[in-house]
């Protein structure tokens, strides 16, 4: 964390405590990016031109399952050693970590067990299960999904995988940064030097600020869930409010920010940025007409804080594009504006 | 063209004369490809599992203007000598080959011509003459376009830069198909047995039969324009009968298919399928939804032909999506099914 709170500290009693965690390092994402380049194609860069400057959008929405997510679960499991690769791993989500986790572990060949909502939709669950992994459904309304994957965990002397408040994670994550600029490089454009972020809960932001430590960093959350621009602008963590307004992204749904990401992010001096649902929207439509890729809402924010001049095109400029998982009947609605 | 016709020919008056033209080649497409890699990354590859066979997906429709038209261009207008540079080039359509040409001629510094309908819809005019082209406009009911471009090529000693019927252009597309094995090769998938490719005037189809002189070859067209299957099963150039149904292909709405280019499938056995509007649009909606990728509905025909059971998944089966430029309004009502 960087500084110490305010003297007469409101949340005193939320103070977190990161000492005995391991952080993550630019070293870690270094050997997540030699990791992943042994197992997966580089995610394709593209270019357009903005005001006679060249953008470049990293397409994570092409990794297999659709997400940026697989980078994250390969950096973990790879780390584990056999004993802890033969009791398997559980993992909490009922989107794109679910299924990153899931591939990753069918790879390794590694049991998963997934807890998802009862509720979660069936196109999720299925292609889960695809992958061999065992979904635990849970209530959403009754029970707490934490609970319920520390306990099968414990039980089963698995490891528990979060979705971004793990060090492993947030370098994996990172790779995506590591490989952008070798892309970057390769079609002869500057270093990056700012690079604009969909955030959660910031492991993907945070491994990438790792990745570039030349750059400024930029994170890009919906109206009424940029908890992780509040948070750096007060120096400490602060949660999404009371009530959030409705958001179609539902990747970026994180209630609060990891102490490991904030800090990463913090140091980092990075700037958050707020986009509303229709700068969402026309991002996604954008990225169909323009690139030809399908975008889901929460992979479009970082794009629509570009076109909605919310981050200014400059030479070394990376966007990032984190997802393309839809619901085919929203996105048609999306589409028809 | 393969055999005679048959005896009392009732085409004798059309017999096509091709003994003076260049015949695209095997060594040709391998220098249109390597070309093509000193300038451009290759096109993404994707996979799926059908039944437990290994699918490979080339996406061209990640080229730079959203279809493999840039390779037949570059091919082309790298081939020009210094003198022919400076005349410049004449195409014309109003599609992908308007926009492969403008887009090899603005890298190359050549002054590119092209005829489109006054019609066209503005956004690809608009983007065609974003790349530096100019447009000349003609009436699609009064005017003949080969005419037009025809004339302005003679007249400015310009060179035409036909869509398919042409050696250079078919050994360019058919540099896909040398990528295409390069990439199969390097995720250890076996080497193209079966290519499955949309068909308009058969560019593409062509050069690849000659970059894959090993794999079976499939065509495929929308019903009612599957002139080229007729014409591969009858041995002879049929063209479109009269008023052929509508439909959503608008890239391929080729009325007679090019000797060049029957000639070579037509020597490889190839086979022609035909697939129905329904069929090409719920492989544009599988594209969106599996590979997140935006497929035009011509570049979803082979990918259609596949998911209606009238290609079988086989090992080293390669399916080729040819272009993904949508009219975004079409597309989400495709997408909402």
């Amino acid at each position: 964390m960087r500084g110490d709170p305010p003297c007469k500290d409101p949340c005193a009693g939320r103070r977190q405590i990161v000492t005995f965690v391991r952080q993550p390092t630019r070293a870690g994402v270094r050997d997540a990016a030699d990791k992943l380049a042994k197992t997966l194609p580089p995610a394709p860069l593209f270019t357009a031109d903005f005001k006679g400057m060249t953008v470049a959008f990293k397409a994570e929405s092409l990794q297999p399952m659709g997400a940026f997510k697989v980078r994250g679960a390969w950096h973990r499991l790879t780390a584990l050693d056999g004993d802890a690769r033969r009791r398997g791993v559980v993992a909490f989500s009922s989107g794109n970590h679910a299924q990153g986790v899931a591939w990753a572990a069918k790879r390794l060949g590694i049991a998963a067990t997934i807890v998802m909502p009862h509720d979660a939709p069936k196109v999720k669950r299925d292609a889960t299960m695809a992958l061999g992994a065992e979904v635990v459904g849970y209530d959403r309304k009754t029970e707490s999904r934490e609970q319920i994957a520390a306990r099968l965990a414990e039980a089963r002397g698995a490891t528990l995988v979060p979705s971004f408040d793990d060090p492993w994670i947030i370098e994996g994550q990172g790779s995506a940064g590591v490989e952008a600029a070798w892309q970057m490089e390769r079609i002869g454009l500057p270093a990056p030097a700012h690079v604009v972020v969909p955030c959660g809960g910031g492991g993907l932001a945070a491994g990438i600020a790792l990745a570039l430590p030349d750059a400024r960093v930029t994170v890009v959350e919906p109206e009424g869930w940029d908890d992780m621009r509040r948070s750096l602008e007060a120096s400490w963590i602060e949660p999404v409010g009371a009530n959030p307004p409705a958001t179609a992204c539902d990747s970026l749904q994180t209630l609060e920010v990891s102490p490991l990401t904030f800090d990463v992010l913090s140091r980092r001096d990075a700037q958050g940025v707020a986009v509303s649902e229709a700068e969402t929207a026309a991002a996604q439509r954008w990225a169909a007409e323009r690139l030809r890729l399908v975008i889901e809402p929460g992979g479009a924010v970082a794009l629509a804080a570009l076109l909605a001049g919310k981050v200014r095109p400059e030479p070394g400029l990376l966007v990032v594009l984190s997802g393309g998982n839809v619901d085919l009947d929203a996105y048609a609605r999306v589409l028809a504006g």
